[in-house]
């Protein structure tokens, strides 16, 4: 495997500089540790309220902004945030897309792509069938493929999100983020790195970063679970792989019942209605996974809300 | 009719302090006008991610520090957000809630009343038939009522929303507030006399400070539509009346259509999913009955969120 090279924080204000005002300076909203039983602070990040419904837009934007000129289509294939936010950013840029979705995609995120203006491509397969087909339709027709997450422009593009998270919470210890492909946790970690520490965490049946750091290589393994159609890469990204080597970061798992709990608790306590996916950060700090302690700012990424369902 | 003293902004400043930390500083989301086809720029108050789900927890709270020492317990009327705001806060103040809903009460309101512990009492009425037994069983047990819209302690609280929108949004120019028994409408109003223009807005189905206004003073009437369970007063409140009269406000109307396309806007395109009065302020920005002309900033309040559906 080769080491792809980290954005460094530079990469990533420059990153923050090329999409501006295109992307949305999502909300923080402060919440005190006592609701959530634990010490400290604990401050939410409410990207779903992104443009395309989830961070993604951050990457795809950075992606769309850095093609050579005369492109007039891309290619991307995801479980459907990615897909969304790159029929977003293709449309605002008069680009065409053509977005390949794996057979987990839900139908929130199907809706999306197509409300957009993207031409979908339905893959029989999981994410890594739909990449495989985004590649070989890149191919023939000579267009560009946008990464979800293993890119220089993906990840530089989702870390800008660490940038104004520590803008906007300038106390800010930690931040806690899924993992899935793992390219806003390798965005935030490089962009954030030496000033605030970056905790990675995945699901327990999609837990790729975990597995990789265990077996010393990223491997190519099933993703299920309530948050498959998000975190549910064929192996986790090049970037977060090394990004955690470089950290030394240490993977956290929660299981599937406190994800649909937290999920749960964002409704029901703040009328927030996230994604699953986006509720791992939260499960984490209500299963007490991650620690809290008084006198400490913890800041959660609420990374997306293209759901279909009240919880 | 009496007139009230209306608080003015030393009265809210106390609010505030008297509140303190007790309820949350709610976000705000800054969008381009473009994407509303307007000029200026825009600016959502998240107020639903306050305790309870709604700006009623504000004079709620406000209204429970308020009352005298060694009182054992509270009553309380209201369409559902009241309710569920004194249920909460009497349950963190260590008192007993006893919430009298009308009829046209939404299970998700219902829900949160029972949440947090309050006795439920179900009226086969509407909110002024809620009122009428709130009263008489308070003169029967000696506890206080405390008032969803029309008391100096509720008015106070709900104005400290804004205190913390200038605060939050300094360049801001116009609020626009849904108008239902009108404490949030006169608490800001007068929070923010001679400083930020504050206008009313409400369902033509609710028009009770617009038909006051045309009449000389309050009128009641019936309510109706999909907005009526939060902004269906048997009457506009004296507080409201009197507030609109001072600053000469002239209430403007949205039909029910436009209400449930700005619910539909705010979700599919920010994933805040709000309930349909607090979706008032927007519909009359989508159509075009409130002007947000280039160069200015306008705040629209979303001040709740017990929904029980998606759009």
């Amino acid at each position: 495997m080769t080491q792809p090279r980290l954005p460094g924080r530079a990469d990533v204000e420059a990153a923050a500089a090329r999409i501006g005002e295109g992307v949305r300076r999502t909300p923080v909203l402060t919440l005190d540790g006592a609701e959530l039983g634990v010490g400290g602070t604990v401050v939410l990040k409410l990207e779903l309220t992104q443009h395309s419904g989830s961070f993604k837009a951050r990457g795809a934007l950075n992606s769309v902004r850095s093609l050579a000129d005369g492109v007039p289509s891309v290619v991307a294939a995801s479980g459907g945030n990615h897909g969304a936010a790159v029929a977003w950013a293709a449309s605002h840029a008069g680009l065409v897309a053509d977005v390949f979705v794996p057979a987990t995609s839900t139908q929130a995120k199907l809706q999306r792509i197509e409300e957009y203006g993207a031409r979908l491509h339905r893959v029989d397969g999981d994410v890594g069938a739909a990449l495989d087909e985004a590649a070989a339709f890149s191919a023939a027709h000579g267009v560009p493929v946008l990464h979800p997450y293993d890119t220089f422009e993906t990840v530089s593009g989702a870390g800008t999100l660490g940038l104004e998270l520590e803008q906007q919470v300038p106390e800010l210890d930690r931040v806690v983020i899924a993992c899935g492909g793992g390219g806003l946790y390798a965005g935030v970690a490089n962009a954030l790195a030496g000033r605030v520490e970056v905790q990675p965490v995945e699901p327990e049946l999609c837990p790729h970063l975990h597995d990789a750091v265990a077996a010393g290589e990223p491997v190519r393994r099933a993703s299920s679970g309530v948050a498959a159609d998000a975190l549910g890469p064929p192996r986790i990204g090049a970037f977060a792989f090394a990004t955690a080597g470089v950290q030394g970061a240490e993977p956290l798992l929660v299981g599937e019942e406190a994800i649909l709990e937290a999920r749960r608790w964002l409704w029901s306590r703040v009328r927030v209605l996230a994604e699953p996916a986006s509720c791992v950060p939260l499960a984490a700090v209500l299963a007490g996974v991650v620690a809290v302690p008084s006198g400490t700012t913890t800041a959660l990424v609420v990374s997306g809300g293209n759901n279909a369902t009240l919880p």
